[in-house]
């Protein structure tokens, strides 16, 4: 199996696993229950939260164990909005969000809430002086996607942060889903005060996922209750899946600089190689995270090619899985301004760091045999 | 081990572990992706949802699988209350309800709607004369637990369900979580519209549970997204999670007749014996769940019997571990009118099917031991 489908889920580390079993097994009880059992439990929560919070360097309490990265951007999202409602009611965002950042924006919009859905250039990447000219005196939110989860463009975050904290009445949220373990993000006087990680795009586990929030901002709870995550997000703590994100994580940073570096190596190698070919549309800019490469192949219907792929065992998608099966343009390359034809028939090739050089080289000839046995029948 | 924590949660039965680290190993796809890996995951969903609507006797498009019973709760009862805001402004609930549901209710409460909250008898069970009086014109919501999390008390649910049937514009949630494979419900003509359970009370993993919804009910999401779960939960399906959960539902499934019948034989065996013994008071009424115990002992604190107990290997708990760290007061058997003694010296037994007599009659012993040797120390 070739599994260059990485942006939507990476394949669970074998040891992240056996972290989910072994809790499981031996920490089963309760954390709140006040006997040994829970006790013990609980010690093992605080110790995850406080190596989680060693390897993202930051408090370990202002970090909020969710079940993944929409979980995540909702309850920074709606959790900032809602609580903050009576400053403002006017949060801003961009055009190419993940759909768990724009639909949460749009469903703030029943609520009565103003937004603004920020533009961007060509490559994907918004303006700052747009944005800086787009907060008023109503903003009391603003939420960018690090990576983008389609054509892996970066945002300015950190000078979209210098911004933020020259409003000190606005919360800056920033979702890293795709960023984490791909683009270095420094969290410490960032401006950003709200940041969204998910287990399973580390090679961890699905249901699991982080947001940091940073100390002294209060959000609305999603989910109210017994008080756990400190009043944050309420329910059983899933212990398991914590120890195992937390593994996951620290996976990821002792390989973090030598697996960019792969990734990026890679990344190289095939836009050389699809750039040459003909009839193909690279939509990653040049300046991108390292695990994504997106192109266009106009005239040939992106399934079809996924298809006659996935017979080779090897598998690619079309835009992100997120939004795969709802239309069949990409918004985020509509919001770049590419036409509807190649707005429609994106193909996404996302990388690990297990992504190997031979693995590529067999997805290149198997791509364009493919490419050209699908002209073939189309002449 | 004599583990009797079982109202707080449950161990792992092996099996449904098994099923999780298969499904994360062999198919750990995202079900949105349109490769055939995607595919055979997003089948794998499919067939799961199946399966549990079969075990539950509803229809697959009626469940929503959660991240647990908190979030069901807060799904069900501000996803209620925010979509249909227009139509009115009060909602009704209990003074017994776990902490999922009254804080829900109370965060309601900031957001402009009113809320009821029904008193009880002294045996922790509202009248269904006052729920019906309390309705008006202007509700849209009625949340009622099934089973009391403390003290088992059974609400009358069919009846209000009845009542909720001639009120076609409010809807009607009950939090199942303590009541399912203890005290059987028929969703069917029942007049509920929403239904949480959750997978880590019934041998299942933390961090899984199921909401029902009605067909035709429809809700503000909490997690806006990619349209997962019709929509109604986005965000990539924790696949390993729901087809553990569904195991998790089979295999209670099959044992429930049986495990009833043996728990309460159990629970009269500690009953009698209980009585039998001075100082100790029963808060469980006669007519209650069969796995729960809850009892006081004026006078002794509780948490030096649970930790004299736990050194002995036999774990029970304090009020339910969702609100055993926040005061020391039970708000449910200050409900039922008892003292304020007898309200901060609770102690709750809570069996599961596979608790055996044995198991009842050292922990029986060894409670009345702790209790004589505590005493002797205070007097």
């Amino acid at each position: 199996m070739i599994y260059l489908d990485n942006s939507a889920t990476t394949k669970p580390d074998t040891q992240v696993l056996q972290s989910f079993q072994q809790v499981s097994e031996r920490f089963f009880a309760n954390p709140s229950s006040i006997h040994q059992l829970g006790g013990e439990a609980e010690k093992l929560l605080q110790r995850s939260k406080e190596q989680a919070a060693q390897l993202m360097r930051v408090r370990p309490d202002e970090l909020v164990f969710t079940a993944g990265g929409t979980e995540g951007n909702n309850l920074a999202i709606k959790g900032i909005s809602l609580e903050h409602r009576k400053r403002g009611g006017h949060i801003i965002t961009t055009q190419v969000e993940h759909p768990s950042v724009y639909e949460a924006f749009n469903s703030l919009e029943q609520l009565g809430f103003t937004v603004t859905y920020l533009p961007v250039d060509e490559t994907g990447v918004v303006s700052v002086d747009e944005l800086q000219k787009a907060i008023t005196d109503d903003t009391i939110l603003i939420s960018v996607i690090h990576v983008n989860n389609e054509i892996g463009s970066i945002q300015p975050v950190e000078q979209i942060g210098e911004i933020a904290k020259q409003h000190p009445k606005l919360f800056f949220h920033v979702d890293h889903v795709q960023g984490m373990g791909k683009v270095p993000l420094d969290l410490g006087d960032s401006g950003i005060d709200l940041c969204t990680i998910s287990g399973h795009k580390l090679h961890g586990l699905k249901g699991t996922g982080i947001l940091y929030v940073r100390e002294g901002t209060t959000l609305f709870p999603l989910f109210h209750g017994g008080g756990q995550e400190q009043s944050r997000r309420s329910g059983t703590e899933n212990l398991a899946g914590v120890v195992s994100m937390v593994k996951a994580l620290r996976l990821m940073k002792e390989r973090e600089t030598a697996g960019i570096r792969h990734m990026s190596e890679l990344q190289t190698l095939i836009r050389q190689k699809l750039s040459a070919m003909d009839g193909i549309f690279i939509n990653t800019p040049e300046q991108a995270a390292p695990h994504i490469m997106n192109i266009s192949v106009p005239g040939l219907k992106p399934e079809v090619l996924i298809h006659i792929l996935g017979e080779q065992g090897i598998y690619i998608s079309t835009k992100s899985a997120c939004s795969s099966k709802q239309t069949d343009e990409s918004k985020i390359l509509a919001a770049c301004g590419h036409s509807g034809e190649r707005s429609t028939s994106a193909l996404r090739i996302s990388l690990s760091y297990d992504t190997t050089k031979t693995e590529i080289d067999t997805f290149l000839r198997e791509l364009e045999k493919a490419i050209k046995q699908l002209k073939a029948v189309l002449e």
